[in-house]
């Protein structure tokens, strides 16, 4: 990230940078930012998986270490919330954000979330998140930077009611879903996808569905379903006496993976033998939110899908023959990150003067 | 439309309608606006095909006609551009709205486009149209309300670069291109799309590509091409000896038609017998903008395209080894009418108050 960051004339000015531990801020959040020399000095120093608290003092910014810093923030928040619309980024994957990101959201900033957990927790949190709709852009939480939540805000805000969605929403399991169709054994496809850095290390974190639980909760919300993350009905493909309490990592890959394969084979042959075959996805509609194996026609848009691209399927009154489909990489540093930029400049476009 | 439009929460107030010889306008702007009765009687009269003028005045609006009515429309703009956003929508097919949008641009009113003749005049113009961006949006000129240009905007606003673009953006012709993929005579599958609604009531309007040509000359000026409608090349698939000027429609449909038979015949067996299929495409990339046929891989996005859908792949720095591709209705006047409407919601919300 740059202080200074001049694109088509657009300059970002960055106040601080918070890490697990710690704050980096300017030292007159009013006046003065974060410059580039400092910022690649961040970079640098989180590259090598350090603590932004080895920076230290200096006349350009303070630091803070908790709690010391969490007061900092809602100082900065104060200040900057409803005087700029100043807004947070959020591109952790932790449940300890959302306290804050309640108090800004009270205090007049802006959110801006790669991370899913603040959308994913209780309704309570949510509705208090989104008490100003309009100051929230979370591109980034479903897809990555695929352009999915501002399509489907488009759909909505026009009053074209939703009807169904379907979507693939995991690049792994995308991945595993259409290779395991061309006959390769379950057990393969998954070391195959690992050994490509495709799953978590620990693979199970992917085969259990609840990524793919928490982007459908964040789609079923939007829509106006008040649900949890324990409503929704998740298939996993690990079965529970594989689970990570039970047995290691390396332990399963070896001896529990390859027992999964005959269950699997079994399930694509008779999706074959229909003329279908089977993806991991997420369906919403109406008050129905599920994530598993479906059974899809070869010739639709899922059906068709390869490798680890993601795929939404939208209908809608006006999508109701064919559905609108979204679909690309919905992984990677790169997209996420392009997501986030995307919002920030969005979301700041109502603070500009005109 | 609805004056009292109550949709989440969200109130439009229309001030005036316009037709092509008249203005219909709210007896005070400022504090008053056209109410449910007034709106669902000119809907009444444009149904009928009449005029505006038959309207007359109430003590609810008043009724102009030209010249008067351009005037009018000025003083409006004037009134309300700046200090409330006022919106323009041009929903019309006519290259006459160009000067009075370019007026009420410099007056600080926002423009809302589904016609696409004001984004393909000059440079010149669309310099004018465009000199505030942010107040400029126009969903539906491209594949009705498929969210291409939102998503295309989000992609260019995140500084990635956009490498190349190619797209089926005529339901008609991709409709045209899938049948005689199927080994069904040119002529025959054109007279079906005919009897079908799908195209223009003279075919070669929709044939000679022109349609396609203005779509893809406002996407490659959203990428920065400074260039004219002259610039592109645009293959027709009606060639100039059946032109309107030189056969009547009906001779074209019984005589001219089936003489072209032969040559799509052959391009499609070629293209399959090189394992493609032969799509109506535009291509924009550097300073290239073609529309025409293409060959192109039975197993690619486009190459899968049946029937009337649009599709739209975007290929860039963060989408290289696979496009984000964009495909579902792009005509229709439901889907066209949620384009403008969701533009309108948006461009709006930059004037409301945080």
């Amino acid at each position: 990230m740059q202080a200074n960051f001049v694109l088509w004339g657009v300059h970002l000015r960055v106040v601080g940078i918070c890490d697990s531990k710690s704050l980096l801020v300017a030292s007159d959040v009013l006046t003065t930012e974060l410059d580039d020399t400092t910022l690649t000095e961040v970079c640098l120093v989180k590259l090598k998986g350090s603590s932004l608290l080895t920076l230290g003092n200096s006349g350009q910014c303070k630091v803070f270490s908790n709690p010391e810093a969490m007061g900092k923030i809602i100082d900065v928040a104060t200040l900057l919330g409803r005087s700029t619309g100043l807004a947070f980024i959020d591109c952790s994957a932790s449940s300890e954000t959302i306290g804050v990101l309640n108090q800004v959201v009270d205090l007049g900033c802006c959110v801006v979330m790669a991370n899913k957990k603040p959308l994913t927790s209780s309704m309570e949190d949510y509705d208090k998140l989104l008490a100003y709709p309009r100051r929230i852009r979370h591109e980034s939480t479903v897809g990555a930077g695929l352009p999915v939540i501002a399509s489907l805000n488009r759909v909505l805000s026009c009053g074209d009611p939703v009807h169904h969605i379907i979507g693939s929403l995991s690049g792994t399991l995308g991945y595993v879903m259409s290779e395991v169709e061309d006959g390769k054994p379950f057990s393969q496809v998954v070391k195959s996808a690992k050994s490509r850095g495709y799953t978590e290390p620990d693979p199970r974190d992917d085969l259990s569905g609840m990524d793919v639980a928490r982007k459908a909760l964040i789609l079923a919300r939007l829509l106006g379903q008040r649900i949890d993350l324990d409503n929704i009905k998740v298939e996993s493909l690990c079965p529970e006496e594989m689970g990570p309490n039970i047995m290691h990592v390396e332990d399963f890959l070896v001896n529990g993976l390859p027992l999964l394969d005959k269950g699997i084979q079994e399930r694509v042959e008779k999706a074959s033998s229909n003329g279908n075959v089977l993806r991991y996805v997420c369906v919403i509609e109406d008050s129905r939110c599920e994530v598993g194996i479906q059974e899809l026609p070869k010739n639709s848009p899922l059906g068709r899908l390869r490798g680890s691209d993601n795929v939404l399927e939208i209908s809608s009154r006006c999508y109701n023959q064919q559905p609108l489909v979204i679909q690309g990489a919905g992984a990677g540093n790169d997209t996420t990150a392009a997501g986030v930029l995307a919002d920030i400049l969005d979301i700041q476009d109502l603070f500009v003067r005109q």
